[in-house]
């Protein structure tokens, strides 16, 4: 019996048959990872982006950190592709491209003894390597207009449900163009992209998108407040910021009393210095920000000249971006 | 009298003449840095990446952070193209490019206060942003190949002093393909560039270059080793390496007692753990690396199998790459 092991191998099966000895081995997977967050943008990108590398020959399995919002499973099915394969954790060694982040926190368990070969990504960069890889990174609205871009460049065919799917990418991102991480570019390619999508209303159906992104069913508070939250870093105390975009912000306002509990349990689970949950409502442009204590409160009069709403709530007016907007502004004063 | 100053304005010149107030102001300037141990591939790459904006209408200085080597000096003369202006420092919110590097302290002084808009790079990633940035990184051979690829892909018209300091860019860093850094993409856009720039024999333009390089004239012992110097931190200790890529290693050996002298001074300046030297034959393939301890001959001679050639030099072989070869097996060991 040999032993079928190569850093490109892995076992698979090994059968005893009638005194034959079959070892089956495989190719080990390799992934296009996004982040722990999924969202539409990061989702849609690994799916689109497996495609173009499957035209040129590449196997790349997309693959979410966890389970879909309501937003990207609608685009899904409006666009006829199945949800990617759910991973908790990849093998040492694995070959991935991450797309949409570039933080190892962020990112799979176990990433730190994969193979990164390549990154795409609109975010801040905070990243070390141990060999030279593959990077594009913008400060665009969305990864998705870098694949765009990326596709456009290199002559892929985009078929009319790959046009779309990018399209809702860049969309769910920016908010149908109204955060300020909007650039003409996206604008551009969205233009671009819809001569083969050839979506007639583009306003209604970003509407519909962001009515299926706020209805959120009997979801928990605390997975509302854990729904799109990071953890930050601000002169060496931990603070978690939760944001909810929706078109229907009075469903959590409604819901005051269970969220501020929630955000009470997860600042002592995260051992956070103050945290904060945006409800963004995406129509109207307006940010109110709950918070759970007076010091947080202060910060965000002192940051945002937010105005009382009700107890535990303010109004910090339009500010849409935690990315572009609060964390900036909050790093600076904090 | 105005004081014009904005966040993108700096005072230039203040005249008073005949009575009439003149302010000249002018906008601040922009750079293309390259890194600190000012090569050929990291200074062409600025030269012709600041040609390749400046007609997009954007304004970008190359610049080097210290004087050229004769390689360098002999391919810009080759193609007729200046000196980058020399810079010890810049201010802050300077808008500056980093090609070559993305380490913050192999770049200019003062680099953590200026906005860094781009990195085109071929080396591993070590980067903390505060915010989004364009990023263009690839594992090849050298960062002019990747300003080629970027040139070809938007349809810049290269002319042919610019596909030859480009090709020289890739000899320079793949030693002419020897290096085990080189990829088939590199071989790809040397043919390529070369329809254009028209040299009729590669082999002995790359023997010319390298001469050129080897001719150091009366440098110091010291200055020899800081040459192409970099350090690197191993289980928590520094090391520091120098390379000498030659054609005419006998130059180096013949001044060993010098040298080693000069090793013992940086060890104790830099405060280093161990030091290396090596001296790289280009045209035979061979490294004689100079030691100054026995803990760091015995490290050669487990990384490397080592053998010896005299008193403090190993012979290490066919190791052409500090990056490719030496730093990550030296990393591994200890």
């Amino acid at each position: 019996m040999f032993n079928y092991y190569t850093h490109k191998l892995v076992f698979s099966k090994l059968t005893f048959f009638n005194n034959i000895k079959c070892t089956m081995v495989k190719t080990m997977e390799q992934y296009i990872i996004s982040h722990k967050n999924p969202d539409t943008d990061s989702i849609v990108s690994a799916i689109i982006y497996s495609k173009y590398l499957s035209k040129k020959g590449e196997d790349f399995i997309p693959v979410a950190l966890g389970e879909l919002n309501k937003e990207t499973k609608f685009v899904l099915e409006k666009f006829n592709f199945s949800s990617p394969k759910i991973i908790e954790k990849i093998l040492p060694d694995t070959k991935i491209i991450l797309v949409d982040h570039n933080e190892l926190n962020q990112s799979v368990q176990g990433v730190g003894f994969a193979k990164i070969i390549e990154i795409i990504d609109h975010h801040k960069f905070d990243l070390k390597t141990g060999e030279p890889l593959k990077i594009r990174a913008e400060p665009i609205g969305s990864t998705c207009s870098i694949i765009a871009k990326k596709l456009f460049e290199n002559n892929y065919e985009l078929s009319k449900e790959e046009s779309g799917m990018l399209i809702s990418g860049i969309i769910s991102d920016t908010l149908f163009f109204r955060s300020p991480t909007t650039t003409q570019e996206d604008k551009d390619i969205i233009t671009r992209l819809n001569k083969i999508a050839n979506i007639t209303d583009l306003e209604s159906y970003s509407n519909e998108m962001f009515t299926a992104k706020s209805d959120l069913g009997d979801i928990s508070a605390h997975d509302l407040v854990r729904l799109d939250y990071k953890m930050f870093r601000f002169n060496d105390r931990n603070y978690g910021i939760g944001v909810m975009e929706t078109t229907n912000p009075s469903y959590a306002l409604k819901r005051k009393d269970e969220i501020v509990k929630a955000m009470k349990d997860i600042k002592e689970s995260d051992n956070l210095e103050g945290t904060f949950f945006s409800v963004v409502d995406i129509i109207n442009e307006n940010n109110k920000t709950f918070y759970i204590s007076d010091k947080d409160k202060k910060i965000l009069m002192d940051v945002f000249k937010g105005i009382e709403f009700e107890e535990n709530i303010l109004d910090i007016g339009n500010i849409l971006s935690r990315k572009k907007e609060m964390v900036p502004r909050l790093e600076k004063f904090l």
